[in-house]
């Protein structure tokens, strides 16, 4: 991997100790998550076509290994031999100025079915075209005012909250396979969870279940979820007008730009007696 | 969660003792994995449009709480009052005969962006729309033949594998954030590896980063993983010729059915000495 794999953020470093607990300010590293736009061309000379085949949030680096990887895994292509050129497009973007598009050309021999292509792709959650437009993106999408201070939480609530999260997932225990999402109050109390085998489900289910029981919006609560945090996930807390996600494994890039602009709080590697403050360092207490 | 979230599977547990290795056959619980498509309407009477906006590899239960979470996070509906009724459609599909399309009615006065709908949404992978019809469409999108015998690993190489991995992990070691794949011979030598904030992209450059050195087909390397088996690796794994996953997590009920359909190996759980086959032990020696 190069360099364009990781950024370095300020973050705040919480340890407990006997006496209460310590905080330093920190620089730290975290993986860079951007979207990538795969293009294809395609077709006889006569009848060329062009088509966005795919956006994914990806690490910058190979993206050609990436796209070639993709075609293949989608029986688009064969091998090499069936691409005539691939190059980047569209302008560089986000903080490592990576480029956001890519565009192959097949070789006007390689028969693509369009019909299959329709049919084997589908549509997982959301995010523009780019990093930055997609926090412009939900901004114009009416994401719901946070309140500025709730809620405010003691840090020896947010070190026990992935303990409480273990012991009220019932599957994972047989399956050790499902993610999870709770969501909790200021005192620590879990009010909900969900488990999925895909992280932006159990959270979709979650924010999902108090809609239904029309508990919006949720201001005062907080989401703990058992793995990382993406991109992702921190836009779906956001749109619940949830200001605070804390997670037990590493948040990316883009995870931490959404926070800071938004000003929620999140929190991340929370375990054994530890968490860093990537974001909203003033709700806790 | 309910039943539904786990299927039970026969599975060979190996574990390393001084004088070899133990092999014994069992029950086991893996998540459930299937598809949900999620189909909207919305628009006045006179004008009702109805749309397919999303399909996800989910696990099965609170299909509505995830249809509901996902159209607020989209910032689709605001909150309940905008959902006029919500109901399982199409057939029951999957081992647990649960529904795989869920339809949402709005009311007729909640104004819909279909442009935003379109800007918003992202592909990833491939599926079809149900767990049968996507091992189907794997069928017909000529997968290529697996040898029936390579690679042949013993069990020793098995056990070390994810150390190897970590250990060739350098961005992981900055940011604890990203997902590796790499491809290993039947020395258990790595001879390539990514890594990446999505576990199918790392899937994807590795595959990619063969493609373009034309070394396919891969029928005598494995795939190991960092973290679980899903469906969507399973399959990158299968077009790509390569005969044999090995993930340090858990794998879900659809990667197991693929496997066992291809007559591929997977072995999950591999860490500290043993594993779970959970297809395919005639490739181990």
């Amino acid at each position: 991997m190069a360099e364009q794999a990781f950024v370095e953020v300020g973050i705040q470093k919480v340890a407990r100790t006997d006496s209460g607990s310590t905080l330093e300010t920190r620089q730290d590293q975290v993986a860079v998550e951007e979207p990538l736009e795969i293009r294809l061309g395609y077709g006889p000379a006569e009848q060329r076509e062009q088509r966005s085949i795919s956006i994914t949030m990806r690490t910058p680096g190979q993206d050609a290994e990436l796209a070639a990887g993709f075609l293949l895994s989608e029986g688009i292509i064969r091998g090499s031999g069936d691409i005539e050129t691939v190059r980047p497009a569209g302008s560089p973007v986000g903080p490592m100025m990576s480029h956001n598009v890519i565009q192959l050309e097949l070789r006007s021999s390689v028969a693509v079915d369009l019909a299959r292509l329709e049919r084997h792709f589908y549509t997982t959650s959301s995010c523009g075209v780019c990093g930055k437009s997609s926090l412009e993106a939900l901004e114009t999408q009416n994401a719901p005012a946070l309140p500025e201070h709730e809620p405010r939480i003691s840090r020896e609530i947010i070190y026990g909250l992935p303990d409480t999260l273990r012991k009220s997932q019932a599957v994972f225990d047989r399956t050790g396979g499902l993610h999870a999402a709770a969501l909790f109050d200021a005192g620590g109390n879990l009010l909900a969870l969900r488990e999925d085998v895909g992280r932006h489900n159990a959270v979709d289910k979650l924010i999902g279940s108090q809609l239904w029981a029309d508990r919006l919006p949720l201001s005062d609560k907080g989401i703990v979820v058992s793995g990382r945090a993406s991109f992702e996930l921190m836009q779906k807390t956001l749109m619940a007008g949830i200001p605070m996600l804390v997670a037990v494994g590493a948040p990316s890039s883009l995870a931490v730009e959404l926070a800071v602009q938004f000003k929620m709080t999140l929190l991340g590697f929370v375990r054994d007696g530890r968490f860093n403050i990537y974001s909203g360092a003033w709700r806790l207490v």
